[in-house]
């Protein structure tokens, strides 16, 4: 039985990782897990999978629920109650689905109490790789990816010896927009941009994805993960969303993961990991119904955010943190109709360009050069 | 250093071989082979490799050719001179590259001499599966597949439990007639069957790519060699040869193995197992350039050679050697224009409704049926 603490239930990788434990009742249990604004939904949960650990967003919430929840389940709020879901004793694997910047402080906290951690909060590597995969290393950590593009490559390097790679091919659907030319992209609206052709996903990294900044992001989550140089990490368009990933050998043979886009099925296998296990509900994925997969290179003059990424990337230091921070700030901004979809990858533009590079950040000082970000994207938009 | 012995060297499995020893002589030496009707390309051999023992197909060969041989090499001749070869005991790894059921003695000759075993000899596990997977396993030698279609599966089962497979997913380009209906098929020729799309590969299995008995026989090769039932092993057309298999997990999870069509990427990978070496002939797989991989189910009524395979291999026992002695009867008549294409499938169909099937057959038994499906299917066409 795994004992599995989670950040961010109520999500999009959330919900489908409690779909998991629920399919696996001999296998997984819920110890621990933390919720955010979707209180009702965040109390059903709780009702249903009875955490020994709820922790909620804030103090105000706390008291409005304290009476609510049953008596076994101890509850907490804020950043310290992140952290104590984090490292909650009782638990084997920290899922970590918060959205944001707010799942870095946690995921170092469960390092240091040596937990199992299966990310799917991308921050976590994007801001701070260079801290959380070296504290990883000295405390014997596993790292277990969550998104279907890295646990494709994570799964394509079983049993294979990661100096024997030339090259990370990740996948893109290319997103909402993918048919449209750049020119056609001014006017798009909120819901064109929420409509993912193939994946069900949470509003920000559905936004992500039709920016295809979600593809960088996971540029250099993998650069981080798998310790590969951005010159062997190739983006490669592939509409159908059925190859998640592939890993290129020094012998010119490459292994791919494929499946249905199901993220339920990277997830079981984070949790299920080295073993696999049944999956029922899953739709088998037969290629002939399919028919065709299709495979394009990616422009980086249309699609601008992967090119910011790459650069961010290879520059390091606190610049990945700069386009994360103002990517945020402007998809939300974006999300409320305060901006357009073009005028995202300008204020990314303008923050990554205002930004003096600090090299081995602290965590402090990524926290800090966060926070500028997000107030100079802020600034530009009033 | 492994040092390698080759039956077959001047096939076309047996020279790209000899092209991976070339290309990494600090990792493999080859120290005995045998050749066969290729005498003129066998002597050039033997002066650019100098091994230790060679063995060819005939007294009269063997008396030919002695004095031209270095005092170096040991001669030898014969059946009794393929299983020389095969347990030449200064050899790592033998490679059976040799094609028919001549291939299947030095095979279970090698296994008994504790050699790992790179396959590329169909008969060894079509004709005699369940002898040379026993011995195999009593013996605890390897048996590395050199196919394409088994290195994929191979591949893909690294770092895996094979007990946690759900099915084998073996691709297949559909041969040189892949574009034609069934009733296009009967006046083609020897050189339109020759002809085939993607690959460089034998006359004999070229014409077995045509008529699909090639994936035929594979599927049974792979039900011995990763011990899977043949409801769980589906053919799937893929015309590019791109994929070059899969494997499906229960989790609905799927690892593919993907290259460009060349064989001495799997030839390689079967000598340097479980270790990958560069490959910089190997032109590097760029899928934005191929574009398009398509996928069809192939129809049974079409490709009647693949029906017959699966219903040879679920009966099992004697069954799979009529259905591959007479197919090497009829294509070898195919070669020689005596009987059209279509007649190769009407000559297996009435070798297989003539058989009496015989259970667990013994070496002895096998090699007699082999026999007498091949005076039977002469019998036919005289």
């Amino acid at each position: 039985m795994k004992k599995i603490s989670l950040l961010g239930a109520t999500g999009s990788i959330g919900t489908q990782t409690l779909d998991i434990i629920t399919q696996h009742p001999d296998r997984f249990e819920l110890v621990a897990m933390s919720i955010g604004k979707n209180v009702k939904l965040g109390m059903e949960l709780v009702h249903q999978f009875k955490p020994k650990l709820l922790s909620v967003l804030t103090r105000e919430t706390f008291e409005q629920i304290k009476h609510e929840v049953p008596s076994s389940v101890k509850l907490s709020y804020g950043d310290e109650g992140l952290v104590e879901v984090a490292t909650f004793s009782e638990a084997d694997v920290l899922v970590n689905a918060v959205i944001g910047s707010v799942g870095l402080g946690p995921t170092l906290a469960a390092i240091e109490a040596g937990k199992t951690i299966a990310i799917a909060n991308k921050e976590t590597l994007v801001t701070a790789g260079h801290i959380v995969t070296q504290k990883a290393k000295e405390y014997g950590v596993s790292l277990l990816p969550v998104d279907s593009e890295h646990s494709a490559i994570f799964q394509c390097l079983q049993g294979e010896d990661i100096k024997k790679v030339s090259r990370l091919l990740v996948t893109a659907s290319g997103g909402s927009f993918r048919d449209k030319r750049r020119d056609q992209l001014t006017n798009v609206t909120v819901a064109d941009a929420l409509n993912h052709p193939n994946w069900s996903m949470g509003a920000k990294i559905t936004i992500d994805s039709a920016t295809m900044m979600n593809k960088g992001l996971e540029v250099i989550e993998a650069h981080w993960l798998f310790d590969i140089p951005y010159d062997q990490i190739e983006v490669l368009l592939h509409k159908e969303s059925i190859i998640h990933s592939m890993v290129e050998y020094v012998d010119g043979s490459v292994i791919a993961q494929l499946g249905t886009p199901d993220m339920r099925v990277p997830i079981q296998y984070a949790l299920s990991y080295p073993d696999r296990l049944d999956f029922k509900k899953q739709e088998r994925l037969n290629l002939w119904e399919v028919g065709k997969l299709h495979f394009n290179k990616p422009d980086f003059e249309r699609y601008r955010c992967l090119k910011f990424a790459y650069e961010a990337g290879r520059s390091g230091g606190t610049m990945p943190t700069v386009l994360n921070a103002a990517n945020e700030v402007a998809v939300a901004a974006f999300l409320e109709n305060r901006i357009t979809f073009l005028q995202i990858e300008d204020y990314i533009e303008q923050a990554l360009e205002n930004h003096q590079l600090v090299n081995k950040p602290s965590l402090e000082t990524i926290i800090e050069v966060d926070q500028q970000t997000r107030r100079f994207v802020h600034s530009l938009m009033t």
